[in-house]
């Protein structure tokens, strides 16, 4: 029974981790929230405290940390006698928290694949860069590390290996369509930290076709669903972390990730990285300022989770799978819905950070009970999906699933 | 005769004066350039005698010089025995210069309007916030100085003031169209400095009309003319110098200006607007650094002189004019038409630099022979146009006009 969380970040998904790991304290334990601006940190405190999240009482406290120094992280893990780390800071931190777990002993879960500051769409697949070459020492050590449980990647790794191992006799393909129908009534915002959001399409797209690695330009490639509660929704191929996993460890030879965008999205988008406003090098001013003009548009955009208020509509985030059943063609979409004034109600966040949030805690919780406790790295494509499913259920993000049977809800 | 030109700014119009200069220095004599970056001055010193450009063998040096340091530009007009002053620098510092000249008893020329960095859209009429706060201060000392000689303002205020006074009775309106046919071949420039390009349509647009000055968002109001050579071309109107001299020195009670816009442009620029990027205000990164948004933005566009060598295609500038003669309703379209590679093959700038850069020229040439010596303070329009208009001519500006007699060249 592992128990204490310290939860790294105090963004909006960290919002959502902070208030779920709440409502499940009697099995989590004390709760520490941990980032570089203690502020930030005190807030989701006190946000968790006015909404009475806490199931029973116990520890929340705040704490101000760089998590890029791993003595730090190591020395805090320590004092708060936390056994679950949940980073969900930025992408860049991932590499020295994961080695503060494997110091102290400490389980590590996080949200999105690891990125260094300086590179944008490496080659993939991107784990065998970062994280994978972690898996030895993980395993030597008895860390459980479980990379990428979020929901996409995470939630939607687990619809890829249920669809895998319960629906189908081989998979020829998998795709993942995420689609925000919400609506914020900003003219731009981005959902996450724009810096992260906007490296996800500056480059090249990787996807998984024929058994290979294949490269296209962002809105290259795109696609329109006709989806459950959102309708019809135009969605782009996209580099994205689960695609470098499932095409590592499932026997699959398609693995392709969509996002979905409107018009306007895509002429802003176009137009800052057509500008040169998206670099992540710095320019220089006709004043000699160096700047590096991403942070700059991250400084102009709203903060994402000032969104949430306002924020409406809902979220479709899903798998479509293809393959053999009986002889047979068969596809099915496992997949949930999310609403963001839901989100909000329950927890000041809105849907996309919900859906991100939620599954890390479900995995630690998880992890504490033993189920998912494997005493290794993994990605969630690896696990039991479906203990992880029938939690998710009753923790605020329902599964269903569509095929020639028809729309219904999935457990197990 | 005044003689000795000062050419302060070296960007792409001052590369167009300095080439013009110097094939009128038997007229000019000696020519000095100076800006803040000595190496820019060096280069089009260069330039022109790469060309060839220098008439009979003179004087033409370069300096370095910081133009806001009132002493320091009086110690080189003094030091280079300049009577002539063309400032084509940056538009923050014509009220520095202009006090050099007024210290120095030199004749002072621009070619836009002042600006103070820390304002946009002041209000109406823009000349009397800076400029003609200085011309009692000008006629007590009888020092020339020729506000706004580039295109528009300057030959468009000649032309205003030729229709005026030869082709109408009374005038009801005037509205200066600004057409750029041409295409640079990057996805997206300004043709002057960013900073100050700009700067002229993030705010309100004034105009003025039925005798009033009237206020609009920029991109409110459009009109589409078939102009000749160009063809068929929409503009948008927009504040300008011009409107806020003409509307007080003319009885004119419509007096408008308007710009040719592209649809991309129009987008480029919303959204980089309605971002915040265009601001001037500083806003502050993540990591804690001061930035003005539009100066990066400035930093990461192409430097309007990069763009001179693969222009192509032609600018349309002109007067429309309306009224009455002899009882009856008249109109004229008073326009020259440039072509940017003519441009650049004569003085290496593209065709909107070489509209701007040639009129003080004419300008200087016209004080030098002693035809616009006033001795006082005044806008183009308060000045005889027909020498003007016939010394562009022979420059390479050719004045065309059209009317209910046909299309044909204009000379006096």
């Amino acid at each position: 029974m592992k128990k204490n969380v310290l939860i790294i970040g105090a963004g909006g998904v960290a919002q959502v981790v902070a208030h779920k790991c709440a409502q499940h304290n009697d099995v989590l334990g004390d709760i520490h929230i941990a980032s570089r601006t203690l502020d930030k940190c005190q807030a989701l405190v006190d946000s968790v405290r006015e909404k009475g999240s806490l199931k029973t009482a116990g520890e929340l406290q705040a704490h101000a940390l760089d998590a890029l120094d791993v003595e730090a992280t190591k020395a805090l893990i320590a004092k708060t006698e936390s056994q679950l780390v949940i980073n969900v800071g930025s992408a860049f931190i991932n590499m020295s928290v994961l080695q503060a777990c494997i110091d102290t002993g400490a389980a590590y879960l996080d949200t999105a694949i690891h990125e260094d500051p300086a590179k944008i769409c490496e080659t993939p697949p991107w784990y065998a860069n970062y994280e994978w070459k972690r898996r030895e020492l993980c395993e030597q050590n008895g860390i459980t590390a479980i990379l990428g449980v979020g929901f996409d990647p995470g939630v939607v790794n687990a619809y890829a290996s249920v669809a895998y191992n319960e629906y189908f006799d081989s998979v020829d393909s998998i795709d993942i369509i995420d689609i925000n129908a919400g609506s914020h009534g900003k003219y731009f915002a981005t959902n996450f930290d724009p810096e992260i959001n906007f490296r996800e399409f500056t480059g090249q797209v990787w996807s998984w076709q024929n058994s290979q690695w294949t490269s296209n330009q962002m809105f290259e490639v795109k696609r329109t669903d006709d989806l459950p509660v959102v309708g019809s929704q135009t969605s782009y191929m996209t580099g994205h972390d689960e695609v470098h996993s499932l095409s590592q460890n499932l026997k699959v030879p398609n693995v392709r990730f969509w996002m979905g965008f409107g018009e306007h999205y895509i002429n802003v988008f176009t137009v800052l990285k057509n500008l040169g406003l998206l670099s992540e090098q710095p320019v220089t001013t006709a004043e000699g300022l160096e700047v590096i003009p991403l942070k700059v548009v991250k400084a102009v955009l709203p903060d994402p989770s000032s969104l949430a208020p306002d924020y409406s509509g809902k979220t479709c985030i899903g798998d479509v799978v293809k393959g053999k059943k009986d002889g047979k063609d068969k596809e099915v979409f496992i997949y949930n819905v999310a609403d963001h004034a839901e989100a909000y109600a329950e927890v000041g966040s809105q849907g996309i950070s919900y859906t991100a949030g939620v599954p890390p805690v479900a995995a630690a919780i998880l992890i504490a009970n033993g189920a998912w406790d494997v005493q290794k790295m993994v990605n969630v494509e690896e696990l039991d999906a479906k203990p992880f499913i029938n939690l998710l259920n009753e923790m605020g993000l329902p599964t269903r699933i569509k095929d020639e049977q028809g729309d219904r809800a999935l457990s197990f």
